[in-house]
């Protein structure tokens, strides 16, 4: 998408201005932090050094794991590495017998079940959050359901002191670790969102610290929809974007020089009409391209995004997934967040979507597969067998692979339409609502050692009696 | 998808065979076209001489024009050019108002307009049979149709001998070009499907015939759906393929050397459950980017499709068809046919689809545009300008581009949910409804001379009191 030349010049340009310009950081000890480290601060300004910014992409590592509690499902972050996530963070849940309504608890335990069902999925999300449950406490049971319900990966949410150190001691007890093994590999992440533009709020810096400290992953993601919150031009919201990853990456090096972080792409552009946030654009295609090569630069991982703005499970919402998806294919990107589930802009996690591109996801993983070309599946001597104008269905060079000769889809249909008909003229959709629940009734947790659960039991309820944690 | 080395065994297999196990082809004129330039024929098998195919893919062009009668729609097969088709051929033709039906040629006039309309779409179909128009002169009035509702390249059926001569008359007439001329550039083109495994009927040869004395355009596209007409295996279905095409382009090739033929590739599979063909799958994907690499090896433009086996414009429809159309983006593709419209495995053509496949084309084509990295479209004084936690809206910046900064969707929504609901829940395919009625509303014909329909209709007339002209 870029030239070399280019990637270079978007970088150069975003270096050179942190140190001219500078960034918005608004908590104290982030500021101390740049100060402390040579950055020029004035106010809540920092002008980051170009030389801390070198030595952060160089002390940040282009190839780390998140360590699961199961070893095969540990994940690694690095070039060729392909690791898929469905839908995180939505208020709103969706399915086709209840409707659209506010996420609960029992959803987002829903979701983890799926996400542990399907291999394709690498990585454990909160899908949508659990808004029956106080906020006080919600972070202690979303993280206990997490580490029960699932072994995959676990993402955490930055809301806060209290409760990162709350998630973590979580994940200490479900992972059998003491703080020293903690710390040595990251067994869990967040997403940090910077403000776009330019700017570093209390809860994100105090995110990007805690988890640094804590050797735990960030993934640094600007909020850069084009024409809103980053320029109206591609390569303007781009170097809005990287000099943003920048700032929060050097942040992030500074307080634990090598603590695992990730580039976050998520740049796309507002519907001009309506100010409303569009994804599976051409722009979004093309950012996600460039943001490949600008993380390439830097010598990150990077995470990308599968979103749609579509309202429903529909030929929109599909066509602007799969557009997101294969452009971070394409762009080796080695995060794909919101794979599956994510539908109207992030607002709403839909049962009946996450099945449906969980099929495209698979699908997609297939097509990467390479192609075999031996003597057996060159298959002469079945050419010849069949002969002109006869078929294969009978031979056995068809028989001996038939079953497992081709994907299988998990809902699309190649029913005639007379079946199709017959059977109730079943949309994708229909479909899909059968399939989760078919999955959340075959659903086996993973196994995890009864005194384990206890003391995350008696560790939530400790915390709760204490009040838990409000957000800072 | 395959190394070098793997193309050449594929294409070397695929010679080897062809000339010790042959092809059987059922128009004795065909075999004596074969046996005259040396070719050894035992019955109807043709034993392909490999020195007459490595003529053929050098005498047969890696570049060449299809006429218009209108030079800014004249389109270019080469490497690097990309040309997307409508559907074509299905029997049936669909629409929300009156449900899935019988093709007419009223529906094949209004798909001809919505080609014509559409920049995207750089060739005419017969989207769909004109199924109430006897069979006898069907071929007379599809064509006037065709030349008179586009000025597009014309794709037109090889039938048989005498409606393919009444065809080219027909499209002379439109072009204004005598016998000479119209031999001298294709201005037309047909479809040669090889009725895989290994055989070449009676009219699909006397289409290649007399479509290469022409001068005119040939796509020889085997159909080799995996485990049924073709191996199971991808490589067997990609040699068989490979050696149909090539048994093909020697035919035109020895008719005469240079006429322009296309590399066309169809294979995928079938549904090893029910043997219904399936698209949109793995391996017709891995298929398209391997076929692209063959098609390269012997130096030749070649066609893709963007199919899709849902029975409605769902969600299924959209992830197969863009998966499709994808693939023969990225295997540089000349020519996708099916891109807009392909329902059911090619049984019916969807007004509704047609639509939402155009967004998806026009998105991908928006997709494939370079990024401008310079001063301006940096925009680092509107970064400024805006300063931290600001917004873009109202900046200068934005305000000079922000009416053609993105691309516009024809029917994709990023209407909120409550607007959505309000507006009445309209799915995707319900708001393809109401655009295929406006396009056709709004249709303007391409200018043609009144003399010119006149002599198109005295020619209709005059050959359907002849007869018309039955199949062959």
């Amino acid at each position: 998408m870029l030239s070399d030349d280019q990637v270079a010049h978007i970088h150069d340009s975003a270096v050179n201005y942190l140190a001219d310009e500078g960034i918005r950081v608004l908590l104290g000890e982030a500021r101390e932090i740049y100060a402390s480290a040579g950055c020029r601060v004035v106010d809540d300004m920092v002008f980051v050094d170009p030389d801390l910014i070198g030595a952060a992409i160089t002390s940040a590592p282009s190839d780390f794991e998140v360590v699961s509690r199961n070893p095969d499902k540990t994940i690694r972050l690095a070039p060729g590495h392909l690791n898929l996530a469905p839908v995180g963070g939505p208020p709103f849940v969706s399915d086709l017998d209840r409707g659209r309504r506010d996420g609960t608890l029992a959803d987002q335990e829903n979701f983890l079940r799926m996400t542990e069902h399907f291999d394709v999925m690498a990585i454990a999300m909160p899908c949508v959050e659990p808004s029956d449950i106080a906020i006080n406490v919600r972070h202690l049971h979303s993280t206990r359901s997490t580490m029960t319900l699932t072994e995959k990966p676990a993402f955490l949410f930055a809301r806060g002191r209290a409760r990162v150190a709350d998630t973590f001691e979580l994940v200490k007890i479900a992972h059998g670790v003491d703080e020293a093994e903690f710390a040595s590999a990251p067994r869990c992440w967040t997403n940090i969102n910077t403000n776009s533009p330019r700017q570093l709020d209390v809860p994100m810096s105090m995110g990007i610290i805690d988890f640094a400290r804590a050797g735990q992953a960030c993934v640094m993601t600007p909020f850069t929809l084009a024409g809103a919150m980053a320029p109206v031009t591609l390569a303007g919201a781009l170097v809005l974007q990287h000099m943003e990853v920048l700032a929060a990456v050097t942040l992030s090096q500074l307080v634990r020089p090598g603590a695992p972080v990730v580039y976050g792409a998520f740049t796309s552009n507002v519907d001009m009409k309506s100010g409303s946030p569009a994804f599976g654009t051409p722009e979004s295609f093309k950012g996600a391209l460039a943001s490949g090569q600008l993380a390439r630069h830097v010598g990150l991982p990077w995470r990308s995004s599968g979103s749609s703005a579509s309202t429903s499970v529909d030929a929109q919402g599909a066509y602007e997934t799969m557009l997101n998806t294969w452009a971070a294919v394409l762009a080796g990107c080695n995060w794909i967040m919101h794979a599956a589930g994510w539908q109207e802009g992030g607002l709403v996690a839909s049962y009946e979507k996450f099945v449906a591109d969980i099929d495209m996801c698979q699908i997609i993983a297939e097509s990467l597969r390479p192609i075999m070309v031996d003597d057996a599946e060159l298959a002469l001597d079945a050419i010849t067998e069949v002969g002109p104008g006869g078929h294969f269905f009978g031979v056995d060079h068809t028989l001996e692979r038939y079953a497992t000769a081709f994907y299988e889809p998990l809902l699309f249909s190649r029913a005639t339409y007379e079946q199709w008909d017959e059977e109730g003229r079943l949309s994708t959709e229909q479909r899909a609502n059968a399939v989760w629940k078919q999955v959340l009734a075959d659903y086996q947790p993973p196994p995890i050692d009864d005194a384990v659960v206890a003391e995350m039991n008696d560790f939530v309820e400790r915390r709760s009696a204490e009040g838990g944690a409000a957000p800072d």
